[in-house]
């Protein structure tokens, strides 16, 4: 029809993962964390008054900064609130890059990333991991206005050590953007970068460590400068009032939180060692994913992509990318100790 | 600090009304509703299940669309569901718009477009609307991909025939977008105008007649390739579980939501008139606001500046732009009987 600018006529678009309707399903195709939010947050829900939805909300979000602020020992002017991690990813392409000013980022990754890069048309530097996914020298030499390092990876589930982060930021002349939506998994993260780096900005998420998926809810973390030119770039109100009473609230039960993750972690690594005895490939994951290799020995000949069929014909989802690098591969995510059991009960039937 | 595109450096950012921090006040500068939201919306949030908020949230908001399909008269295809209006107007102007494909509007209008277009790096259009607020004719000879008409139009209150608008529609070669976030409370909506035109989208937000400008939600309702397109280009999950839910749950409260129409209606009427009566010239307000210009006889010397801060100082707010065009003008916000008898008789002992 020819109303469209050209890059946005010719962009595919983003396909979220599949949302099966029933509800007796086993879904570790997401990301979703198994368990509920914090009960912090349901009596937050239960707290909005209609006064709350009636007005506009607070544009910056306030409370939240202040909470994460105290959190992560830095100050609410280094915070900023976004709709969703996502929201930050396309403020931050809006903010640095343009026809003239790439993108860069190592993959396989986050496969939005090319995708805002040509809503922005953008030139993308992909720079490929190699097999364990160690950083990729060549990414500090791209040039680039903005770097997107996925960190730990999706849906590798590895992690990059910080030291070397701190090398790239030192060195890059653009932006570092550590995306962390999975941070809160691994055994630590990057907050010291911001302290020291005045081009680094971390992506947090609550919608996987704080079960709130659903809310929509993400931040920035950077140095002030960097943030109050993000402002300018984002939605007046980015964040509604819902959203931000409920993300302040899941930030401030942190016993709840790190209960919770801990149960994550503790049940990632039964996963990891049970896929490996039937024959998967399986890194070591700092996320609440694995990504599981088949083709390894003692296995059946079926590629992934049937594998993946199979198990969703027994109601049981995980993820398939058909790309290159990792269509031997599915990406499950850590369910509840129940639905880890029938997914590898299934893959061996499947599999064995 | 240089890291950031040099259209970014150079935009100053919108600032979002005031909102006082104190409760005890008269709160007529942000056009919010002064009645709650209906209580299906309260029922609604109460029966938010955490299970919602932990998995993602449906990416397209079917259940919205649906029903807002069901009172347009239109399909679901031609909805799309927006985390407010200002993000379908980020949306549009990324969709059509860049360096070589402008943005044109009448003005004095909504001061968010030309931020959201510096963004872009796209140059914008203005046209100036007479004194009575009639489309300018130039508009249609702009060659903008993009054509925004608030309608209707803030701040002055007033709009514009669909007729003219309809020939508008049929003459450009881009897209027109009606900015149709106050037209609950007009007389009549552009929504035939979607089914006899491809290129035009209308802008739509439950902030002001629904009461619900702390959820931020509005749509688009447009031909469904045109959906399809903006789609691509918005946020994957832009609107969150709980927003999805309350403003399903507001926009099915068709009675509630017409009742409080009226009765804002039925008071701007008589806000207008009393204003009158005080000396101030006002337009008749399609919207539920009025723009009162300062200056016409019987009145003190006062300017609109130094009413605005008199007023503020006995804690009530109204809305002063200080631009060439409108610095003679006070935007206020129609409220209860009790704030508006309030706001007229303080005005009556400021300029009286």
């Amino acid at each position: 029809m020819g109303y469209f600018r050209d890059n946005v006529e010719r962009v595919a678009g983003y396909t979220p993962g599949f949302q099966p309707r029933a509800t007796d399903v086993v879904k570790l195709n997401t990301n979703e964390n198994p368990y509920p939010p914090s009960p912090a947050v349901m009596k937050a829900l239960a707290g909005i008054r209609p006064e709350q939805l009636r007005r506009y909300p607070d544009p910056v979000g306030t409370a939240f900064r202040q909470a994460a602020a105290r959190i992560h020992g830095v100050t609410p002017e280094n915070i900023m609130c976004c709709n969703g991690g996502d929201d930050l990813l396309s403020i931050a392409i809006r903010a640095f890059c343009d026809a003239g000013r790439p993108l860069a980022y190592p993959v396989p990754t986050y496969t939005l990333y090319p995708v805002l890069a040509a809503l922005e048309d953008c030139p993308t530097i992909e720079v490929p991991f190699d097999e364990q996914f160690n950083l990729p020298p060549a990414l500090v030499k791209s040039g680039a206005a903005l770097t997107i390092v996925c960190n730990p990876n999706a849906p590798s589930g590895t992690c990059v050590p910080i030291e070397e982060l701190a090398s790239l930021a030192d060195e890059l002349t653009g932006v570092l953007l550590i995306d962390e939506a999975y941070v809160d998994f691994a055994d630590r993260d990057c907050i010291e970068l911001v302290r020291e780096f005045d081009n680094v900005i971390l992506l947090r998420s609550l919608s996987k460590g704080y079960s709130l998926a659903g809310l929509r809810f993400g931040y920035a973390i950077a140095d002030a400068a960097l943030i109050a030119g993000l402002m300018k770039v984002k939605d007046s109100y980015n964040v509604d009032a819902v959203a931000i009473a409920l993300a302040t609230a899941a930030i401030e039960d942190q016993p709840y939180f790190k209960a919770n993750v801990e149960k994550v972690r503790a049940d990632r690594a039964v996963l990891t060692e049970r896929l490996i005895a039937l024959g998967f490939g399986v890194l070591d994951s700092a996320t609440n994913f694995v990504l599981a290799t088949v083709g390894a020995k003692h296995l059946s000949p079926l590629p992934a992509e049937r594998i993946q069929e199979k198990l969703a014909k027994r109601n049981i989802y995980v993820r398939y990318f058909d790309v290159p690098g990792l269509d031997d591969k599915l990406r499950i995510s850590v369910g509840t100790k129940q639905q880890n059991d029938r997914l590898l009960a299934a893959l061996k039937e499947i599999v064995g």
